[in-house]
């Protein structure tokens, strides 16, 4: 087990396993557009796309300002939080996923809101490339890949 | 340097780095279709898919049946082989990249055949799964992906 991961990221690690054994592939910390960055961005075996912000805690709630900002990226938007969470404070128009570091499971299913194909082949184009820049870097650890956003 | 890696692999690192350099994110031994494997698959900054196929010997281009059927999944293809190559027996339609284990040259820029819309748009997703679930495995090499293809 990894010690060097935030209270967040450890819910990411559930969330990608649980989205990994239904076909999904999933990157974290995604950035669809300026100013925004997701915590787990998923691409279905259909290519629908999914947002899932994991919140360790109400005050990692609360202080999130910009998730409504998120809805248009995404065809289902969803919330990932631990048992101890009080899912009370989350909207309810948006998915609820229990997750903890090594699992996770969809308790509510977010209502879809379809990407128009223009807007999703470019998120999906743009997650190809985050995707490749990330594997790149690692298997290659000593190319010079500092130009890379 | 990395001891474990093929001659061919050595020019598609050196390829990859290259590539890299100029925007493009990269990919290795992706599956565009069944039976086929290309060795780099490129993807650029306005969405071009080219293919590059890497030869470390004359036996190795010439034992190659299979590099015809990759024209039609890419916009450009290209191969790659290093100083010593004897490039004339490269066909002249095809790209040509002269490369090492370090860093490589476009030499002959290959035609552009376009892929129609909707190739492109399955293959980039196809290049976007590849990447993550690659990378995904990297980053959790605890995860459970064995039922990944």
């Amino acid at each position: 087990m990894r010690d060097d991961l935030q209270p967040g990221q450890f819910l990411a690690r559930g969330v990608c396993r649980h989205l990994a054994s239904h076909g999904f592939s999933v990157v974290e910390e995604f950035v669809p557009d300026r100013g925004l960055r997701v915590d787990v961005m998923a691409l279905g075996p259909k290519g629908e796309v999914w947002v899932v912000e994991c919140k360790s805690s109400r005050a990692d709630f609360q202080s999130d300002q910009k998730w409504q900002g998120y809805l248009e990226w995404c065809d289902r938007y969803f919330w990932a939080v631990d048992l101890e969470f009080p899912t009370e404070l989350l909207p309810a128009e948006t998915g609820l996923i229990i997750a903890d570091a090594y699992d996770a499971e969809i308790v509510r299913m977010a209502p879809e809101d379809k990407l128009a194909a223009a807007r999703r082949n470019k998120l999906i184009r743009k997650f190809a490339t985050h995707a490749a820049r990330r594997l790149h870097a690692l298997r290659d650890p000593e190319a010079q890949l500092n130009a890379w956003a």
